[in-house]
């Protein structure tokens, strides 16, 4: 609470980065100390130690506008409930059109910064909340990306991030409208926390997942579109929501994070029986317990705790990070050991 | 089942290392053809495709003797029920001894080749069965690993993983007994099928399982020795048990291999409280499904297909493989990119 309260006026006080040491039931102030009159290095005692995340799972409507609004009002809604650090879906602002292969659907793309980042920055600053969203972006004539941007409690820009796994399935076809990413992993030092995004086929691949949570992610974000062919679900629909569930709960307990996934709920159909997305946002402590988790069949926010203090408990108790082979990685870089 | 025949004949009549191809549904011959009287390239439709793998989880007794002769005979077992592949708990020799640091237990060591790997050679020829088994190393005067021998289904040692990864932590004082291994992340390709071998707390870490794949593992075995501290059992027993499964399982799904755990079971008290050990062996498949598993209370033995049809269809349509950055993981072999 003190630290919530102490972040937000410097957020508000200093716009751009705080700079702040963090320990377990401290603060150590190591930036600037004038807005909370601390002196250099000073530990100030905090009752709690974490932030709130909100995720938004939605349905999409055909009309991208009415997407930003209902998006725009559901972030609101969270921040109402506490939330701090926000997350939308996949490509929030259209239905998943990657279900054709359409030059014409390059036109859904927008500059960064462009009309979205603006408006989501202007929530960003209005409610003091740390904003990551997932975008469709032009960054030139035949360059679009799949790109997250994350704002900062104060509206500036925090960081972008591309997304780098570019999957190519029935009707998946990513691989025709979306480069791949360039912006490698990365972690963003917020207002409220330090988080690491990876986008939909990303959250597939633990190299991705460890590469965040080296640099200091406390929080991995995974906004995703992601459901089921109508004709396999039968089949494969539940190992095959489970086998998603799995992967990024053990990214959480690999790594001795949380792990918060936004998927989009609903039934589109652009191409063939269309897509069925399974919802099921969930959040994964780093334990990897699934902490709060939404239907498979209609919208929900979420909103849930991240304690920095059990992060710490549960890395003490499992210290992967400490007995990592260094030494004998190598071969990660190669396609096939063969 | 043509293939298993043929696989056996061959590993009767040419001791050593049997060459050929795997391709969906056919076995194409590539080095050794006269025993099947097959042409160089040719390929030879087989019924069924895969092999059947099978785990011994047992509880210890005080004397090593007893505990051989005991997995000798659940080895004899398993192999009666159709097992070709059969993997020991971690250590099985003996009870935990890591659970105190005591120098006179360096005495539980033995060499590679020794009495231990003679006997289970002797059984794998017998009955023409590949046998991993973990075993108490010693390799020098104060260089002791902690070992997996590969045998082969003719009896020779197919190859040595030394665990890389070693713990330390209240009980489990892995790092006074075993030197790090330095054999590296190993796939070998037995008369049966071609394995990977993770020991205990390498099982926690992506990079180990992915190394292993990537050099052809259709199988990752996992010999195990973990268990509940009893006085944080109501707390943390649940969460713990349920981390270790999904960790392991989703090596399985990002890796798109059968993974297989044998854990010991029981109460050993050798300091402290003891441990309690959750026994849980388990198989998952190349999508996560947990396809056998054993009770967390008793002894067993669990046989179970592996389906390499299975293996390619999965592959086939979540293929992650395909879509690694290699150009990006760059990082991976440092301690934290802070």
């Amino acid at each position: 609470m003190v630290r919530q309260l102490l972040t937000r006026s410097l957020c508000r006080t200093h716009p751009g980065r705080i700079k702040f040491a963090l320990t377990s039931g401290t603060l150590r102030f190591v930036g600037i100390l004038s807005a909370v009159g601390a002196a250099p290095g000073e530990s100030i005692q905090v009752a709690q130690h974490g932030f709130t995340i909100g995720l938004v799972q939605r349905a999409a409507a055909a009309a991208p506008e009415a997407n930003l609004h209902g998006t725009l009002a559901a972030l609101e809604r969270a921040a109402d409930a506490g939330a701090q650090v926000l997350c939308t879906q996949e490509l929030f602002r259209s239905r998943y059109f990657c279900q054709t292969e359409d030059t014409a659907l390059f036109n859904l793309a927008e500059t960064i910064p462009g009309p979205s980042t603006e408006a989501l920055a202007a929530l960003a600053r209005s409610r003091q909340v740390v904003i990551v969203a997932s975008l469709f972006e032009r960054r030139a004539a035949g360059v679009y990306h799949n790109t997250a941007v994350i704002l900062d409690a104060d509206g500036s820009l925090a960081g972008t991030y591309r997304k780098m796994h570019i999957p190519d399935d029935p009707l998946y076809h990513e691989k025709f409208y979306f480069t791949p990413g360039d912006t490698g992993f990365t972690a963003f030092d917020t207002c409220h926390g330090k988080i690491g995004v990876l986008i939909c086929w990303d959250q597939w691949f633990p190299e991705a997942a460890r590469l965040t949570a080296l640099q200091g992610a406390q929080v991995i974000f995974c906004p995703t579109a992601i459901g089921w062919h109508p004709a396999e679900k039968a089949t494969w629909g539940a190992p095959q929501r489970d086998a998603w569930r799995t992967a990024q709960r053990a990214h959480a307990i690999a790594n001795g994070v949380y792990v918060a996934a936004v998927n989009r709920v609903g039934h589109e159909q652009l191409a063939g029986d269309g897509i069925q997305f399974w919802g099921g946002s969930f959040v994964a402590d780093p334990i990897g317990r699934v902490v709060a988790e939404a239907p498979t069949d209609k919208e929900e926010i979420l909103t849930v705790p991240v304690d920095l203090d059990l992060l710490e408990e549960i890395r003490r108790n499992w210290p992967f990070l400490r007995d990592r082979r260094v030494d004998a990685y190598g071969g990660l870089d190669r396609r096939l050991l063969d």
